[in-house]
């Protein structure tokens, strides 16, 4: 085995084929199963030299595959996610979003960051290893999923069937952005996630406002009225229970918290709103990473027309901290929405599949060390952060339920390219600077004991 | 002149050319020009026998011609719009919308019964005296608009430049649906309209909604939050001064309505809700005839996926009684939500062209009493109601005010036949009661005298 990292090809020489891959509409909520396979299939020929190959589950299939050659070192678990998110409207992006297209040091398109970039830079930084060196620094096993977007429904039955095959001592996820351009962070801690629809159903066809207004509720003044009650005025969630089990900040927290750099009115410049909003009572920071939040994805019913809709619905997320459970939040929700009165209509909440709990890292942690130094060693002279994820990644904490493995974020998206938005994007030198950044991390790690770096192995674990 | 009403074809003979001009797609809204142009030239060679001709207005044209071979008789302006409503959701139409099919003696198609189908009926009628008699019982004028459905915004303007050229006695309206099918009535009132949108901006584009969310206000949240602000939790609305200057209900009024027979449940079954809903205070038929109504037609933001929506939206009408004004109930709103503070978000109110003040004729103006003569003949043994419109039609108050002729409401579509909705119909018997009754409403009005008509010659008038 090797103690050299292998020398990488200019960032340009690997748009080629991150263009091949996005042009692969793998959109999994409007899921098209050809190209969901398609995107599968150019991903396993990507690993061949692992045994890259398809497994069904009762979604969208996993690639799977492994280089099991360094006897004596520790295995990890490449985890990264081949589906995208819708692209929206597409009049708002200013390119086609399956044709990726680079400009002023940024290449466009829909799963460009999140998460095909990513991916390419772990393709590309194991590629190099065995061309160079015909090895890898450790034991690694692949598992891309197909469904990451939508809640990763089929992930937790098809590793509890598989978890022999995916045993590993680490996790390590080429999702999960890094916090922001300014310097390179190390994400300690995600949200969770529940997810819903509140539809609020009327008469059984669309009325003229004239002609029966006054005589029925309207779903949309019903629904208008449930959603406004789940914030009270000030910005809290007005939901009985919402924040249950959630601990309050300690002063530690907050004061490491307030040691990070950030500038408030840059950021809501940045964004282009009048002011920053939130829960009463802490910082924008305390807010993003260590509160959850209630938001309306999507409302819909009616139209510019002159009728009293007969269907009016909502699309509700919930990013949730350690503490929340998933079904727990659903269940506070809809009981809160069963006691406003509606009478006239008729009141649905539905809970989508796929929720996830947050989860959190050790700072300590030996692999958020590993990747500390990998990043200092790439960013000379810059501090790495110790950042959260708003964000939800399902996948984290299944592999500490199922595989006994932590996982480590080492992604190199970064949360303001667009994710999820139209005109989403990669910076083109973060290929680069990320296929150094895993052979540092994968040389860093090679080092560790087998088994020190699992999740019941750290301390406190049995807490 | 004859003293003979013309006989007709059965109402199946005149399918083929109702489904003829259904077949021409003019959705004002969608405004296509030729598609408008096509449809006003359909109507212009149907009453070629009166020089049927277009006039150019700002927007799409009026059709128009005049049959004034009858010295000494009143002279009539008939009116119609030859615009459609958007078609919604083509999921839920059962055919398509714009090949009329017929059913169990309904003819299906956007337009059918609003307002093309009861154009055809006044067409008929014309068509057939002139054929048989070579000469109509009275002077006759049409005037046929394009933008009916987005609130004529254009014929005030023109109506007044061309005043002289539609100078009348009385309008009669073919637009305005009967009541209820299970007896004739005539309508004596109609509600005004005013339109307005309010959108809600908050970032310059969508956000993640982990990577943003808790530190930005959600447009949704606070659309739902203003969308809620207009109407208390019991149903009235909540907008101060909405309801200014709308005089009580007199003893006598109540009395009249409470004295027409209607059934809450079977109504609520016939539209499928699970209750009424309305104001408090008043009976169904008071809140529908007398009451003015803010319904918010639609809604839109965002979609069902984790994002926080840069803008949301909602498409909002009011429907005005008499002694409201729409440019004051549009700021009365404006300063309503203007009002509530939305922190992070700009909110903007705007107001839709073409409000329409409400509309009354005195049940006891002699085109009402011979209108009632004509359904009497043609439905004996029925009782003819006196009903009220809860739709706007926005040329009525504008004849009073240019003209000063009143609008006599003669159409013979049904309220209940899915104007604005998907699978509008018009009952296929209506076309022959129709033609037969618009007949004996000539014959009976043609020995009125000419003059004895006018808005300004009705008792009280001067109020």
């Amino acid at each position: 085995l090797t103690a050299e990292v292998p020398s990488f090809k200019d960032s340009a020489h690997y748009l080629a084929e991150l263009a091949e891959f996005v042009a692969i509409p793998s959109v999994s909520r409007e899921s098209n199963p050809p190209d969901m396979r398609a995107a599968a299939q150019w991903l396993a020929q990507q690993i061949s030299f692992a045994g890259g190959h398809l497994l069904e589950t009762d979604g969208n299939p996993v690639v799977a595959g492994e280089w099991l050659g360094a006897p004596g070192a520790p295995t990890v678990l490449v985890y990264g996610h081949y589906d995208v998110q819708p692209t929206g409207s597409l009049e708002e992006w200013r390119t086609p979003p399956f044709e990726l297209t680079v400009t002023d040091g940024k290449a466009y398109g829909r799963g460009a960051t999140d998460d095909k970039g990513p991916i390419l830079v772990v393709l590309k930084t194991a590629q190099a290893y065995m061309e160079q060196f015909g090895a890898l620094p450790l034991n690694v096993k692949f598992l891309f999923e197909g469904e990451e977007e939508i809640g990763s429904p089929n992930l937790p039955a098809f590793l509890r069937a598989n978890a022999d095959q995916f045993a590993a001592d680490l996790v390590i996820s080429a999702d999960g952005a890094q916090w922001r351009p300014t310097e390179p962070s190390v994400s300690v801690a995600s949200k969770g996630l529940a997810a819903l629809d509140i539809t609020v159903t009327g008469a059984g066809r669309d009325l003229h406002s004239g002609r029966y207004g006054g005589t029925v509720q309207n779903p949309v003044h019903v629904l208008a009225q449930l959603l406004a009650g789940l914030h009270t005025p000030d910005g809290r969630v007005a939901v009985p229970g919402f924040y249950d089990g959630i601990p309050d900040l300690t002063a530690q927290e907050r004061a490491e918290i307030a040691a990070v750099p950030f500038d408030d009115d840059a950021y809501a410049a940045e964004l282009g709103v009048p002011g920053l909003h939130g829960e009463p009572g802490y910082s924008t920071l305390e807010r993003l990473w260590m509160r959850p939040t209630l938001e309306i994805n999507g409302i819909t019913g009616g139209g510019p027309y002159t009728v009293i809709p007969h269907v009016a619905s909502a699309h509700v997320t919930c990013r949730l901290m350690p503490g929340q459970q998933p079904a727990a939040v659903i269940e506070a929700i809809r009981a809160h929405v069963a006691a406003t009165a509606t009478p006239g209509v008729t009141v649905a909440v539905t809970a989508e599949k796929g929720g996830a709990a947050a989860y959190t890292i050790d700072p300590r942690h030996p692999a958020v060390a590993a990747a500390r130094q990998a990043l200092a060693a790439v960013y000379p002279g810059q501090e790495v952060i110790n950042a959260r994820i708003g964000g939800t990644l399902p996948g984290t904490v299944l592999f500490e339920e199922v595989l006994d493995a932590k996982t480590l974020f080492f992604s190199f998206s970064i949360a303001d390219e667009m994710l999820h938005a139209p005109n989403e994007f990669l910076r083109v030198r973060r290929l680069g600077e990320g296929m150094r950044a895993w052979s540092l991390l994968w040389q860093e790690l090679s080092h560790q004991q087998p088994g020190a770096m699992s999740a019941s192995a750290q301390p406190g674990a049995s807490e």
